[in-house]
């Protein structure tokens, strides 16, 4: 078989641990021989002419060439006035799915088994709009913006993601009893998008009653749709049912291609640069990013790779329960992705 | 000693299973002797003079004497512009703090042991402030609203609590990253107030990482206050860790003791009046209102009571994994409570 085309791909590895977990990542793809060339670049934010925020422009510029980039964890910005990184590149490329797959880990013991369901978050609007006033001294108003557009444009991209990916159903989760106007436009999206996927099966929540209904029986949910708030909850509140931020993947995704896929954990300063960091968030991330790209086959072997390692418990970093250094969990993955082949 | 002196309570029964359930707690307070004279009152909205929605005003004054209510379910409105009862009571008593006690119940088993932590939501602002304005087609905006008052109340609320529940922490739930200037109010009150209070810690965090930290471990937490939405979604996650609405308290406090505990499930229409539903929500609420009233004796003796019963397994209704009607599992609550007086 001819080799497949060699695609450029922007990797931003980050703070803390994130320069680790990068090279763990790019040592995995090496051995899995994936038609990756990687293009590393830093998104520390700047200030560009007119005093606004923003990514460097050689970050920019290698983030429009190849659409794609997979990042490492950064810091929260402590100055005043200084942008979450995070929300800027959301913004910056118009990335409004933040897709957040949550599935039980074979040999990774949590309080629950057999979670298999997906967050989509609406990645633009909402709570985060950032429009706030004090009306008089001691009252002040945030304002909550929803769109026609943003709804319909988020509902579209799920139930596609649910005839893409075989799951068999959609839940709406929103508090339209108490927004009735916002949330009751983004339910209404929903439900007039779900008249063209009839292959799928709608449901609508309240965000409370999900938040029960979940910790209590997760494996009742599959793919879950919802504005920004209610989604930076619940994909983390799913997160913490499969074992946490260290073993969640995620992805923010844009138009045309464009997408940024991410661990979402910290940057771990304490561990940095002591090769104890876990790299599995970050690669179960680039898995996601392979199966974007149409890459499946490398995509299944690496996660294979990964989850064999988790499932075996010889060698596990010490957040996962083992004694091994991060460079010693990548090589076994790295044999396994070989003999994989 | 000298028996203590009657008082009164506005029992407002509800919905649905509301009557069986307020009659199995009025029947297990009589079992118990406690001092407490039922005034029942039926709360369905009404449209008063203006063409405003009001409760009728035989409950409002029965209530204004009272100053303290129980209440079972009541059905959510279907009409559209119907107002939900809850918030229409929240708002008619100034009901500014939502308390609920979730404590792990022994002999109920869920995925997780010795939850034993209290959520304090503020009750009367924030996303419910209910101003919605269409800005133009297809943008619609929602106003979150908090308030130096509300926030301020709220802390000490919290605090005193607390304090005087024997409790050792206060964790303040937050996105004031994201709502710098609406959550920021809310946390600079609970910082300003928990000066007050050095004997509690206070610890600040933010929602998505008390919903990731809740599900992996919610031993860590104690008492956390926390805005209204914010509230909504935590008291449900937590009671679905100690095993969901049916067995889990709720009281709504407001200034100068004025109080109403609930049930905070639903009314169950499908078993209503089977004599198979379970009262353990409502007869803790009640538990916690004879706590609130300085009964601490009654309350201890009807808690016991009814938590062995649960232990024991023995005679337990269909949802807590048994086969007891409603009325012998409230019998078996009522000798325990006579055996224990
Ligand atoms: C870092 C923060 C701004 C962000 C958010 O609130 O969206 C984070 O929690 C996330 O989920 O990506
Ligand atoms: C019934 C509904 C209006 C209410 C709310 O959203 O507050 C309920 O969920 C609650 O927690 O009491």
């Amino acid at each position: 078989a001819p080799s497949p085309q060699m695609q450029t791909v922007t990797l931003i590895p980050g703070d803390g641990i994130g320069p680790e977990i990068s090279a763990a990542v790019v040592k995995i793809f090496e051995s899995a021989k994936a038609p990756i060339r990687w293009e590393e670049r830093n998104v520390t934010a700047i200030k560009g002419p007119g005093g606004k925020w923003m990514i460097p422009p050689d970050a920019k510029e290698s983030m429009d060439r190849s659409k794609i980039g997979l990042k490492g964890p950064l810091k929260t910005p402590i100055a005043a006035g200084h942008p979450s990184m995070n929300l800027l590149l959301r913004k910056t490329f118009d990335l409004y799915a933040n897709v957040r797959p949550c599935v039980s880990i074979e040999g990774y013991k949590t309080p629950y088994t057999d979670v298999d369901l997906v967050t989509i978050r609406e990645n633009t609007e909402g709570e985060y709009s950032g429009i706030e006033h004090v009306i008089v001294d001691g009252v002040v108003q945030s304002i909550k913006l929803i769109t026609e557009n943003a709804s319909r444009r988020i509902a579209e991209y799920a139930f596609e993601y649910a005839r893409n990916n075989q799951r068999s159903s959609v839940t709406a989760v929103h508090k339209a009893n108490i927004m009735r106007m916002s949330d009751g436009l983004f339910l209404r999206k929903c439900r007039e998008v779900a008249e063209n996927y009839k292959d799928i099966k709608f449901t609508e929540m309240y965000l409370d009653t999900v938040c029960l209904n979940m910790v209590q029986d997760p494996t009742q949910f599959d793919v879950l749709v919802m504005p920004n708030l209610y989604g930076d909850i619940l994909s983390d509140l799913c997160a913490g049912l499969i074992g946490g931020l260290g073993v969640t993947p995620s992805g923010n995704i844009g138009a045309n291609g464009v997408a940024i896929f991410e661990s979402v954990h910290g940057t771990a300063p304490d561990i940095a640069g002591l090769d104890l960091a876990n790299p599995t968030a970050l690669l179960l991330s680039a898995v996601m990013m392979l199966r974007h790209m149409g890459l499946h086959e490398y995509a299944s072997r690496i996660q294979t790779a990964c989850f064999d390692t988790i499932r075996d418990k010889k060698v596990l970093t010490k957040d996962l329960g083992g004694n091994s250094k991060c460079s010693e969990f990548t090589s076994e993955i790295c044999h396994r992705v070989q003999d994989l082949a």
